[in-house]
This record gives C-alpha cells, structure tokens and sequence, in this order.
C-alpha cells in the first residue's frame, strides 16, 4: 500500500511494554509497533527524530508527515514513529481491547509517553551509535500535545518539541470555547462571497423539511444517503454531520490537491464555497447546493453511489478509540453562538457529556485533571518546545500563538490549515510555511548542538 | 498525645481524591488527611510550605520537622503537611489497604505526586487569599524525592523544592551498592577506637555460638530476646537486626538527645562505641559489649523487659508499605563486602529480592522504571531545587552532593546525620547545619520573590 516507503528502507518492529506502567497487579506486556527510518542516520550518535504517534494507524501519521523525511538527510537524522496504544496494531489486548472499561483502562495520555520514553531508551541501548544520539519528539494534533507533554515531563529523554497544531489549552476554560467554531467560520466567510451565510442558513432549511416524511425523504435522497433519513432525531444527525463536515475541510484546507482525511482538490474550501453563493435561495435549492458542497468532500473521485454520515474522515483514525479519551481526559469544551460562527447555537453542555460517556463507556470524564497534570498556562518553566499553528486552522483557538519564553516559542502560518508545516515541501506551499519549516529547523539543529555540548 | 501542635493551631483536614488518577475504570475516592497551620500566614498570597509526606504518620513527620515551624514567620508562610497515600490515617480502603495486589496497586509515587498537586489545587482555589500564593515542596529522606520529583514534574505547582537527605540516584547502578554501609561504618570508625572492628568481629562470634543450641539459648539470654533463638535462621534475624540497628544509629546520630526512631543521648553513636573499645575480646564478652551498645538504642528510658527483632525503629513508620514499595518502583541495590565496611559480606541479589517480592505481593520490582520515570542523572533541565545532604548519614550516597546547575543546589552537612537540617533549631547544632538552613532559606527566599514577580 505505501510503496514509497518501501524505496526509502522503512522498518517496522515490535516492542514489548508494561500495559500498566503505573501499577504492578498486572504484570501483563503488549505489543507496540514502530517504523524506522535510518539510511540518512549518521551512526556516531546522530539525531533522532521522533514521532508521537496519536490516535491513529501509524504508517498513514508516517505517510502524512513528510517534514520528517524532508529534514532527515540535512540532519543526518533517523525517523521513528511510535504507535499510540490502542490505536494501529497496537491493542493491549488485542480484539478485546474496547470490549468495556476494564480493558480501555490503560488508553491514557500518561501511559502513551510511558511507552515513548521506555521506547526511546531501549532503541538507545540496542541501536549501535544511537547510546548518545539526542532525541527531538514530533507530533501534530494530539500528537502535537504529546510531544509538548513529553518534553515537559521527561526533559531527559527528548532535548526538543516540535508541537504541530497542538491545541493544548482547548481545556478547561483556557480559552473561550466559541473560538474553534468562529476560525471554521472565518476560513468560509474569507473563501467566498455568500458562503458561510448560507450554511448558517441551510440549518433552518433542513430543520423545516425534516419535519414532514416527504422532507426527510427528499433530504435523503437529495444528500444520497447511504441510510435514509427517519426521524427528526436522524435529523440532527444528518446537521451534526454536515458541521463535522465543514469542520473537517477546516482542518485540510491545504494549498494543494492532498489527500489527508478525504481526496480534495487545492483551497478545497474555495471549491466548496462556489457552490454556496447565494443564501437567499429556497431552502430545497440552498440544500441542493449544500449537496453539491458536501459531495466535493466525500466523492471528490465520483466512485462513490451513495454518502454514509457515519464515517467523515478517514479510517485510519481511531475514531472509538478517541472518543474514550475525549470520554475521559480530553475533555476539550466547544460550544456555538450561530452569531460569532455558521453553526446553530450550541452551549457546551459537560453534564450531557458526562452522561453520554457514562452510558458508552461506564466512565466519568475528569474536567480539570489534563490542566492538574500539564499546567494549563502556567508552563513557563520548562524549555525547547516550539508550538507551531496554522492561522486557518480551528485547532489554532486552543493552541500556543504567542512566545512564552525564548525557549518556548510559537510559530503562526497565517495560510496553514491544520499542521501544514508537518507534510512534504510542495511547490504550492505558501511563503509563511517555508519559513516556519526553516525555523522549526533551526530550533531543532540548536537543540542538537546544546545536547552535544552538555553531553 | 502532640500538644505543643494544639497550642500553635494546627488543624487536622481531610480531602477526597482520586484513589486512581491514571486509569478511569474505577471511579473510587479516598480521604488524604492534611494537617495545616497558619498562624504565621499573611492572608495576601503569603508563601506555602507544603510537606510532602513520606512513608509515615503525617503528624510524626509535622513534629520531627520542626525547620518549617522555625521558619513560618520569617517568611510569612502557611504551613501544610499532606500525608502520603496508605500511611498514617490516609488509607485508600481502611483495613483492606494492603490485604492484596490489587488493593495496593495504587501504592506508587505517580500517585502520591498527584495527590499532592491536587490538594495544592483544591487549597489554593478555597482558601481565600491563597489563589497565588507560591507553594515549595519540602520533604525529608523518601519524602525529599517526593519533593524533588514533584517539582520535576509539576513545576506549575511548587516554584521549588528543598530535598532533604533524599537518595535519588540510590537506583540502578547510579552508585556504588556499597557506598551506603561503607558511610554506616565511617561513622562507627569515627566514634571510637576499636568500635567498626568490634561490630565487624561480632559476626563471626555470633556465627560460631549459633552452631550450638547452647549458643542460640546464651545468645537469646544475653540480648534479652523477647522471642529466643531456636535455629540457625533466627540467628541470621539476629545479624539482620543488628545491622539494621547500626544503621539506624547512623541516620540519627544527630549532636543532642533526640527522639526520631528511638530515645536516644545526643551522638548516640558515641555512646554506643564507648561499648566497643576492644574488638579483640572473646566471643561472649564482645557479644556481651554489643548487647549493651544495641541495649541503649532500644531501652534509653531503661523501661524494656525485653527487646524486640520485629520492631527496629518507630511505629509512626508504614514498614508495610514501604516493603511493597520497595517491591515494586523502589529499588535501591546494596550490598556490602566486610573490606570496606564492618558488615558480612552480600552481593546485591535482584533475583532473590523478586522472589521475595512475588512471595509476598504477588508482584515485581521493576528496577529501572524510576530511572526511566525521574531520569536518574540526567537531570539538569530541571530548576529550583535544594539537595541538602548530610555527610553522617548513610543515605548522602544516593544523594545530590555537587551542584548540578544554578538553580540545581548540592548542599552538604559534614556534620549532619538523616535531615538534620530540617529539625527544630537547637543550641547544640553544629554551625554547618546552621548555614544550611540559612542557605536553604536563602534559596526559598529567591523563589517566592521571582514568582511574586513574574506573577
């Protein structure tokens, strides 16, 4: 399937780690997976660079990280990527491994850089070369978060942190919790006259028409539902999926065709926004247009005969997976206004969370525990971690955009969707990634000149 | 029972936490009991001195650390001591605490850590007037790693930490497994002529009367046994206890009259060797002579009828607890090799010591897991702590001795045994201990200033 990475010398291997680091009951070890890539390494204790992986398989983060492989021969750097337990082929317990809470017990950010750092020291103690090679943690999204967290809490095992689209502070009330909507917003209003007016009014249409049989049928049919539509409540799924939608095209609004979490074309919002010019339609010829919007995204190929509203990105994310952590530590508040954003008014709600999680998962989500843990704000005393945040991207709301100190620096691309600057150079790339790439590069090169100086 | 507490105001608190903060299958909580004092407090942000308890009764380790009492006013500072989770009254499940492995399984210092910055949370959000108030770690022995650590790892919480007598490198091969009992015999061979010769001899002689079951009935007779010598292997818990009891003379043989683990004179292991002057005697006259030195530790007040293998030290101290933790994170090689110290030769056994542990818990040490955790010596990314070590006290060989940066403080007491520095001030100090804790306040000094500012 990734035949590139054939050519280039990719290695997958297995490594055996406590499931439990922080208890003893269960002396039980799986099986984490993790790619290497070493035909730039320098063997007498050059650099590694090292991927979090987060909450997916780790050959398409591998595939989808392009930076890495751009920078490994100007550092004479070897690539590993870690699988995130209980994503990938990376289960505990293999099928058993969301079979209920007992078994999901161990899906924590704390045991993930627990596997990272005991990773890290045992390919230092078996590599050849490798004993002293300073080691500098990369992550977008999630993994972005990991890579900061890690290099925060264990400073002797990375030198640096290269924190891609990592929106630490989306916690708590860190931030206010309309600001990923209103950026969603902002990239539809900036890529079209009409465009993010007639989203926000497609939610009254479909509101309308769902509330007769005949309306939900033809928003089947007229959305080619893979699963027609029922009820109103199969209504609110169809909106909540065409939020989840925009919010997606957010994220890849990349310069250039790419395929991350669906096949699109360049600027995919501007294609979508050439069909949503006109708000002051119908509401049957407004959803039409809608239509045509949402189909850009999910059969950009035009194989496919019908849309299914349960998968909206990619399977190669851990979809159950997230949603226990979103269930548990990540909880990241998000609400609407329907003013300040496209989106109908939506108050962040933990108690319904709290709830829904008990239901799935039989677990409580811990609110403030990720802010106990990693310090919310208050992180000025740790050191060499670069935070980098595309200006396009929603994610950006809970990120770091403003220098903390001068070893805790933030990058802003002000044309990046979500974690741009980790994907391959690309003739389409925008000036304000090709800088961010260069600095991100000279950050990492002093980390790697300070370790060789202390060491 | 602790009245000189009562007449200062110190006040006895509960608080819920999570018994486990890693996992969320198990929605438990326990109480942790902390006892505060705030008389010297100035209501406006004042600094805290926060304790982090060892493996005790948070109340004997608030009346043995009497520096935080001496130093309140100076600094306007609340007091707070947090007991460690399965010590003292702060049991996750009552009675049922240590019945098996899954009951302790949340014995480890990852908790305890989080414990504290919880309650450091929770203090500072209901305490009016404490929202931004500096908090500094401090703790003694286990505790001073707790305080070491917790500042590594939650530096939004502490703003530093003072680390008293706290070996943290006493783990892996970081140090010589030998160096701890060759400080225990430096101290002996200090004390008096022929005092390290005669306990080096003592094994022997009691090797060869314990061949007979007249010898075992003599030596039960001659150290006044509660429970008599019936074998071989009673005979070696005799050696075990005695050397554990030269051991604890070491750590407090503090320069005044003292009760930490026992009542006991002021340079107590001069007294002891004054015992010990002739190591050439015959076996049952030196035997006799270190009845009389281990007499004096453990029957000072003369009340004893009898003396006790099972019980070395204080009841305030969780043996029980500590022996798991022992079994599982904390595991610290020793050894000894009768040339460089006054005890019987033995090697540092990891197999036996896992045996042992799987015997008794049913779990297994991991040896290196707290270097992978804490880092071991690679440390010097950290900021804002105080290693104060005692140049008497077995335990400075694990410990910090040299600066390891700026902010990384090595301070050395040539005349302090276990923590001296952080007992009540006393007329008999010696002048080191003096100018550590005037150092040491200097240092705390420091960090409530720069936090003040930089808030």
């Amino acid at each position: 399937v990734f035949s590139f990475l054939i050519l280039v010398k990719l290695f997958s291997f297995l490594n055996f780690l406590s499931i439990d680091h922080f208890g003893f009951d269960e002396n039980l070890t799986f099986q984490q997976r993790y790619l290497v890539a070493d035909q730039h390494w320098k063997k007498d204790n050059g650099p590694i660079l090292f991927y979090t992986g987060n909450e997916g398989d780790i050959t398409w983060f591998c595939n989808n990280t392009g930076f890495m492989w751009d920078v490994a021969e100007e550092l004479n750097a070897m690539l590993v990527f870690a699988e995130h337990r209980y994503y990938g082929e990376s289960l505990p317990f293999g099928n058993e491994s969301f079979s209920d809470s007992k078994h999901l017990n161990y899906l924590t950010s704390e045991q993930a850089l627990a596997d990272f750092a005991v990773l890290i020291e045992y390919l230092k103690m078996t590599i050849p070369g490798a004993r002293y090679s300073p080691v500098i943690a990369i992550g977008g999204s999630y993994g972005g978060m990991l890579a900061a967290w890690f290099r925060m809490k264990y400073p002797h095992v990375v030198v640096g942190a290269l924190a891609a689209s990592a929106p630490i502070w989306q916690f708590g009330d860190l931030v206010p919790c309309g600001a990923y909507f209103s950026i969603v917003t902002d990239d539809f209003k900036k890529s079209g006259t009409g465009c993010s007016e007639s989203i926000r009014n497609s939610w009254n249409a479909i509101n309308r028409l769902s509330s007769t049989d005949a309306g939900l049928q033809w928003l089947s049919n007229t959305f080619h539902l893979c699963s027609p539509l029922k009820s109103l409540q199969d209504a609110a799924v169809l909106k909540n999926w065409l939020s989840e939608t925009w919010v997606n095209l957010a994220m890849v609004n990349y310069p250039y065709k790419a395929d991350f979490l669906q096949p699109l074309p360049a600027w995919p919002i501007q294609e979508v926004c050439k069909f949503l010019k006109d708000p002051s339609l119908s509401d049957k010829l407004l959803l039409q247009n809608v239509f045509q919007a949402v189909n850009l995204y999910y059969n950009y190929s035009g194989q496919a005969s019908c849309l299914d509203m349960s998968e909206t990105a990619t399977k190669n994310l851990g979809q159950l997976g997230w949603y226990y952590q979103a269930c548990t530590e990540m909880v990241m508040p998000m609400c609407t206004d329907g003013i300040n954003d496209m989106f109908e008014p939506q108050k962040w709600d933990f108690d319904a969370l709290s709830e829904e999680c008990y239901r799935l998962w039989g677990v409580r989500p811990r609110p403030s525990w990720i802010l106990s843990m990693y310090g919310g704000k208050n992180i000025s005393s740790h050191s060499n971690i670069v935070f980098s945040n595309g200006g396009l991207d929603p994610w950006s709301a809970g990120g770091v955009t403003q220098n903390i100190t001068d070893s805790l620096v933030a990058i802003v691309i002000p044309d990046g969707a979500h974690h741009l600057d980790l994907r391959s150079r690309n003739p389409l790339d925008p000036k304000s990634v090709q800088q961010a790439r260069a600095l991100e590069i000279c950050y990492m090169k002093q980390w790697i000149e300070k370790a060789r100086h202390n060491h």
